[in-house]
């Protein structure tokens, strides 16, 4: 059998946790990494995979089956997705929630008019997460959904806290509250806003001579990110940042809490705990990289989301084998 | 907008499920269940609903767009659901879980030849546990799968300290053990078989002047059942029996724990807490009778698993609605 024919666009963290999520895989092969960087200052480890200027990728029409999209949602994927997907299938992590609408729109167009299959927002949440909502309140309507994330670095809002001026480096950590998380397991349905449930923790390294009120408050009220949390900003070294904060775990946990029949309390509940959110989010693009594959050869084309995939089309093996071993 | 007919056969705990399950939707209306036995025995509570006996199933064709098929599996299922199949749209919960293959081949054979979309083995496991052991694999290809059953009743155990000498009365509980998730939840990748994993707790009702003590060993040395098994037996009074076990919990734990990248640990759990395992059952039945409804109208006929369904379809919301609000 031949094996599905990736390329990788951006080699940060998720770029280089695909890396890694291919080699777990026996379907897949890497085939090249696209960056803005200079090709040779990228260092790839697998003399057979290249590195290629981003400029020149529409040269890798035909030898690439599903390029990953592994740039950033504030100003990375908006522009790439849309322009990579009339060229290639393609999956990304687009991860701005407000702004998934418009996003989407722009992609559609684009993959239906080029015959692509561009499936985005994959990861853990939105992804995973978004996927346990919907099946839990279809299936308990009358219940309360519940998300809580962390205790964890978020990818998202570290790169958005870095973004502010006077900002020379720093991390987000989201940090659920564990008697909200009990509360809710216990069937009590309680009314809790997102502030009740996590609190977000910044540990930032200022630019010399920045205004550290100045950074402190643009953060705080940050629109989506942070404008509706409670906040800690806390200044520390480039050391400190080294030594202490230099993984990137994640998790969490979408409860569904429910009654049927007469008074039947019914607790639907998926949670992850993760090392290492960027190579896990890899791990899911990685999955998503074979359904957009298969999509496409079906040609369903168009901007897809984890709620247009069936979950046989993310798992190697045929359906006939799923049947027997794993229903 | 006009709500999807639904049709119930049987009408034992599961059928009684569905009826509460589908009056907490808005998009579906039940028209009839089918039994049996005597229509007039059944005693609706909702005079809209008719009881009609089964042999006049093929009356409604027309009036029903999904048929619930909740009969049992050892007996019921492997003749309903191709029978059903050749006329309606359906969905069941076959879970013997050795025999699916065959099941599903007499089921697709019906449906295609009649151009109806039956959704088989649907409930919890087999159904969520299945699609989440499939997806978790699917996204971290490198690590091991657990499942882990309970807290629940179980009916076969329940029935075997039934057949005891001396046993007037009894139910057993499947529990997980707690030591055993905590090692998968940690990391740990352990090997365990069933028996480590679950210990078995019985309450028994005894005849007067019985001999406690006989029962217990003979319980606990029960070859296959208990004797493998840690199991604990709890004398209590009928009264306490019937006060304290006569609803039917369950629930359970599907864990995968994976290595990515250089040494991150990282760990996917899926569980339910039900305090009434046929209403949950029942509730997944219903949700999926919107796929099925959805796919027979795109005419996507046959037999089809959760496996082939994507989650938007067990969704009444839109697509549109679901990225905007639940992506």
């Amino acid at each position: 059998m031949s094996k599905i024919k990736i390329g990788i666009v951006g080699y940060g963290n998720l770029g280089k946790g695909a890396v890694e999520a291919i080699k777990q895989t026996e379907d897949m092969e890497l085939v090249a990494i696209f960056s803005r960087r200079d090709p040779e200052s990228l260092k790839l480890a697998d003399p057979n995979v290249k590195a290629v200027h981003i400029s020149n990728a529409s040269d890798y029409k035909d030898e690439i089956d599903v390029m990953l999209l592994c740039g950033g949602s504030a100003t990375d994927l908006p522009e790439q997705t849309p322009h990579f997907a009339s060229m290639f299938n393609t999956v990304d992590s687009f991860d701005t929630h407000a702004k998934i609408p418009e996003f989407y729109q722009s992609v559609n167009e684009a993959a239906t008019k080029n015959n692509t299959t561009a499936i985005i927002s994959v990861g853990w949440d939105p992804g995973l997460f978004s996927i346990n909502r919907v099946m839990a309140e279809a299936i308990l309507p009358s219940g309360k959904n519940y998300t809580f994330w962390g205790k964890g670095l978020s990818q998202g809002h570290s790169d958005a806290v870095r973004r502010v001026t006077g900002v020379k480096n720093g991390v987000q950590y989201t940090i659920p509250s564990e008697t909200a998380i009990e509360r809710v397991r216990s069937g009590e349905n309680p009314e809790l806003g997102t502030a009740d449930k996590h609190n977000r923790v910044c540990y930032i390294v200022a630019e010399e001579g920045a205004d550290k009120a100045a950074i402190e408050n643009e953060i705080k009220t940050m629109p989506n990110y942070f404008a509706d949390y409670h906040t800690e900003v806390h200044f520390i070294s480039e050391d400190e940042l080294k030594r202490d904060h230099s993984k990137a775990p994640h998790g969490g946990f979408v409860i569904q809490s429910a009654n049927t029949g007469a008074d039947n309390t019914q607790i639907y509940e998926f949670s992850l705990k993760l090392d290492s959110n960027p190579e896990f989010t890899a791990s899911v693009l990685v999955a998503y990289a074979r359904a957009a594959y298969r999509l496409s050869s079906e040609k369903q084309f168009g901007a897809k989301t984890v709620y247009d995939v069936a979950p046989g089309y993310i798992s190697p093996r045929s359906a006939e084998e799923l049947r027997r071993d794993y229903l």
